[in-house]
């Protein structure tokens, strides 16, 4: 029998509750991107009086798309699937030329023989999962250190996918939710014949521009129509959406189902800080330059601008974003509220006395490992996309695919194998001129960041000026010819180590640097961050189960919330906005960009009704891969398609606040209206309106 | 033959340079509010390439009005004045009852027997004005002190004003610039008979209310039409501004005239930290108490919820103004700037080497008096209009007309008396509950904040609690019948000490301890900050001259800008808004309160074209009083009415930033067009027009 000190248990246990507390504000009001197998049932019957059945769950599911980066949903049975053209847009891109823009006059296939295959689009809908935490877990048990125990995981997973894929002929991924401490597997059924059907104008999808980009009041057409197809025919659809009955009122319950990329509301508070200090001013940074770059390219000439207008929306887009996460982050209160829930949880963890190896001391000992190589993780790299890329990407899968799987490089299992062959195989037009100054920006950044006598450097430039290297890159590659490509992927190892490509010659030398840089990271940083996490969702676990639901990872969620307006310092914010407000925003620039109407819209001023409603907000809370997700109402029908969220919403990555953060969505009758009236595509509208 | 240290001198002579720099920095943009004796003629020229004649300024001068609080123009030749809703309000709600709500419903007068004349409204136009510095300060020159330099001044500026009104047959005022370094002599023309013509439903004029009060866009026909009459006919205006005959356009150079109230932008820092720290916050304080009791008031009945609505108005639009002085004034680069500009002043002057007192320390010493009788200067008032405002009114009127003139409280000379007695005569709705209600909150914070046994609570509430004094005060006095005041005036001081109406007996009872508290006021504050602030101008003139413009006084001035739209943190905002935009807010609110459409404007939608402007913005630098203004093209047209300013620029009081400062108008043709075809007011148009 222990003696306790009465008085101090008194203390702790106080602080224990008080931790609890403070652990838990963060599930009131409509918080959560949750998984389908821990719905928010409880929350939504509280706060809404709705009960989500095992159907009403089950249906969502089977309907709701994965689409690149973003979401989508199946809105008719025969493999209709409704996305944001901003989440379309590079299939779009891929298929407009300087002579066929359909980015700019927007497409519409009146037939489904008219309907184009997007190069390298793939979609998926999650059929099923399973919590395989145990199994993982078991094989990494007699690990050594982290790196065994990180790699003992990474053979695991890639053997149950593989096992899966196996067994049900399904396209199957591992996923780790908090922070690795519960792993489940995802089984998808997958699509890679993907055909655009409709696409609006893109001056009508994107009506504001980069302006009006995260704000609200919002007046755009941000969606666009896909079907998937199934030996060369429309695929039946898994789920279907229907076309909801009643208009939406403001206070309505709606639901978004969709695949949130990322959320940080777990991670340890040094982690934020660090984001905060170092890795966040040093990516804007990085994004502003190559937005100047854009900007100065598209002045050299129509076709410059157009070759320009694609990457450089999606670089404001990041870095408004991004701008939005950094005010975020250096709020005061956020990364207090952050420090004070982890103070908490501390103090639950010293009380609970389990003992062991301290998590955040750990994070601290990883942050301070990325520190010492900063630099190198910033800007030793050939570049995402492109042709360089290109070339890093192909020497990698040749190499990776020689080695057994314990050694390979996370995501390299051989389930993956296919869909990375994929990526590499997947046309993208190529402008020369652009990727010039591109590369030069990139090799300068280098150069001045990573110092001219670092090994890195000195492979990227040889003897050449960072301008020199990279028209001596670009005009002797040939990477641009799929053909050339295709060899190389087929050709595997040899075909590169045969290679004399310039860029296929300089991804070679750099791939030892870029594989020693990329163990450094895995072992010295992101799998003790990786232990950190699990366990401190160890911890939450113990204090909470699983009343918060985990981070975002870029897979299927669900969010509740209601349609609301909200007011702002000095504004009050309507729950909607309507078609003449379009036209009065558009009449009030004196229709000057980026508030110029489409010529459909011109067009159509006197056949739309002012009054039908165009976008809404809600309160679902949503991040960056939840465009293109269905906005649902309590029936499970299609009220609205999420495209943005308002500008506080940004903070959403670290922090949810129900009574500022909005989701922003195009009125589901607003799409079926604009096809009819304005866009030309009443056989479409039809299809919608299952009436046909 | 003095020996300089070169060393020093040079620096000495950088400092001064940076202080100018520092200082005429404050001069650029569109910034000031000019007196017309001294247009910014140089920065109109350099800036707008226009030059403002004498005649352009004469005509403008003419057809400017003083209209209360606020300002207005002459619209026509035949006396038609043309001002904001919300400054024609007073005259609305006084002519309103509950049988006949004006402001609610609207008014138009079909022909000039239908106008009503607006009781206590006076209006005046600015004839002339003179320099009568040197009058006034070799009047003061001999005083001994403080109290009896101000005395003499007072006592010289009022013998200027009768001499004047007396050889003039106008009315005059004399007006203190630079913080008293300069006075001027203004000459008015004056009408005491002015008549309400035109006025919209209140919800047109003020669609969006307190939510869109400081805010833009903007959907408000916040105007209002009145006449001068003289001899019982309509007065000949003397001046008349047109109507544009072009559009406005996005940079069109525009001016505005009006009477802004005050600024502080040349005031000591020690000053503004002061209100920052204390009197703001007071004020809001009480302010917000006062909100909160009208609004519980006007939930006991609609009637009584109609007596609310002026004052809750008014006080809800002070809140928001003063809310947003304060946000400035604690934003830390106001201040900062502030005390730099400071800063390279008190430098310069010590280069100057003219010895004497130091102002700043002085300014200092006065700002420690006011804190010493902080809570006296803040509670010890009989409150601002009302009954017992009334009665405090009627005995000080007596009492200082027994003085002679050198002793009387400022604003007592004989010139004054008349517009005293008019005001203190002029008709206001009594709604006792309410008044009890407003007098027992400010007896209980009187009580709380000076504590109960300080004299002035002793007499205020005798053995009483604050609710029991106010409902004996309120049920006992006759003060709410005009006749009862009347004989009051007549009957001066004796009737005054023979009344026995608890209101007056009280006033007279505490009439000795405001009458010290206002001679504090004035010799231990008011007197050393306005020698404090002579000679800070001086100072100021030394090294600037008139290139600044002084602070506010209430006083015509000029203000030049352009048309231009401006973005804020996440929006951009264009120019105007429109008509279209007006039904469109509506919609997205559901025509929810305050976004309401008003009938009139629901019945003329399919009437008016989306397109016409309705609102716009412009950098023009106004505050407060400038409602009502005119705004005029480069011709002196009239191509707006001032009604507004932006969020941001309520930081105006102490500095103004072109970056973020709007004045809002309602657009000259949406007055013209609205009254045409939603107000049912053609004729009245048509005299706009110039066409009757």
């Amino acid at each position: 029998m222990t003696r306790l000190n009465p008085k101090a248990t008194t203390r702790a246990a106080l602080l224990l509750m008080a931790g609890l507390c403070a652990l838990s504000s963060s599930t009131r009001a409509d918080e959560g991107m949750w998984t389908f197998d821990n719905p928010p049932i409880a929350q939504v019957r509280q706060r809404y009086g709705l009960t989500l059945t095992p159907e009403w769950m089950a249906h969502l599911q089977r309907a709701s798309v994965h689409f690149g980066g973003g979401s989508g949903s199946f809105v008719s049975p025969n493999g209709l699937v409704l996305t944001n053209h901003h989440v379309a847009r590079g299939c779009i891109e891929r298929l407009s030329t300087a002579e066929r823009d359909l980015d700019g006059q927007g497409f519409y296939a009146r037939t489904h023989a008219e309907e184009l295959r997007c190069p390298g689009t793939v979609l998926k809908v999650l059929m099923s999962s399973e919590d395989v935490t145990a199994k993982i877990t078991a094989a990494a048990k007699d690990a050594a250190d982290d790196a065994a125990r990180a790699a003992a995981r990474t053979a695991a997973s890639a053997a149950l996918e593989s096992a899966c894929e196996r067994d049900t002929g399904l396209r199957c991924q591992t996923v780790a939710l908090y922070g690795g401490a519960v792993v489940h597997l995802y089984r998808y059924k997958e699509w890679d014949d993907v055909r655009l059907v409709f696409a609006p104008p893109e001056q009508a999808a994107n009506f504001g521009g980069d302006d009006d980009n995260f704000t609200f009041p919002r007046f755009a057409f941000d969606y666009a129509f896909a079907r998937v197809y199934e030996n060369g025919k429309p695929a039946a659809s898994t789920g279907v959406l229907k076309l909801a009955s009643k208009p939406l009122k403001e206070g309505d319950p709606v639901f978004v189902t969709g695949h949130p990329g990322s959320t940080d509301r777990l991670r340890p508070a040094v982690e934020l800080q660090y984001e905060r200090d170092v890795t966040v001013p040093q990516r804007l940074a990085i994004a502003r330059a190559g937005q100047t770059l854009l900007k100065t390219y598209g002045q050299r000439s129509a076709e410059a601008f157009r070759q320009a207008q694609g990457p450089l929306a999606s670089t404001e887009n990041w870095l408004k974003a991004m701008t939005g996460e950094y005010l975020a982050l250096k709020t005061p209160d956020v990364l207090a509220r952050k420090v004070a829930d982890e103070q908490a949880l501390r103090q639950a963890w010293a009380r609970l006395g389990t003992g062991g190896e301290d998590p955040w001391k750990l994070a601290e000992k990883a942050v301070e490992s990325r520190r010492q190589r900063q630099a190198e993780l910033a800007y030793m790299n050939l570049g995402w996309g492109g042709l360089l890329g290109s070339a890093g990407g192909l020497v990698e899968l040749a190499q990776e695919r020689e080695r057994p799987l314990a050694d390979r490089l996370p995501g390299f299992g051989d389930a993956a194998l296919p869909q990375i062959e994929r990526r590499l195989r997947s046309r993208f037009p190529v402008y020369p001129e652009l990727v010039i100054e591109q590369m030069t920006l990139q090799f300068t950044q280098a150069q001045s960041n990573l110092g001219a006598g670092h090994p890195f450097v000195k492979a990227l430039l040889g003897t050449d000026t960072p301008r020199a290297a990279a028209e001596r890159l670009v005009r002797g590659t040939k990477l641009a010819d799929p053909a050339v490509r295709e060899a190389l992927i087929t050709g595997k190892l040899a075909a590169i180590q045969a290679s004399t490509d310039p860029m296929i010659v300089l991804a070679l030398t750099v791939s030892p640097m870029l594989r020693e840089l990329s163990q450094y990271q895995r072992v010295n940083i992101g799998a003790p961050l990786q232990r950190a996490a699990e366990q401190i969702a160890a911890i939450r676990f113990q204090v909470l189960g699983t009343s918060v639901p985990p981070d975002a990872t870029g897979t299927l969620r669900l969010s509740y919330g209601k349609v609301a307006g909200y007011r702002t310092e000095g504004a009050t914010n309507p729950w909607k906005t309507t078609f003449g407000g379009l036209y009065a925003r558009a009449d009030a620039f004196d229709n000057a960009m980026p508030f110029t109407l489409s010529p459909p819209l011109v067009a159509a001023r006197d056949k739309v009704d002012a009054r039908w409603p165009l976008n809404h907000v809600s309160t679902n809370d949503i991040i960056g891969g939840n465009s293109g997700s269905p906005l649902v109402n309590a029936q499970g029908e299609l009220v609205g398609l999420i495209f943005d969220g308002n500008i506080e919403s940004l903070a959403g990555r670290y922090i949810y606040r129900e009574e500022a953060d909005r989701a922003v969505s195009v009125d589901a009758m607003a799409i079926v209206r604009s096809l009819e009236t304005v866009f030309g595509a009443p056989a479409l509208a039809a299809e919608v309106r299952g009436q046909r």
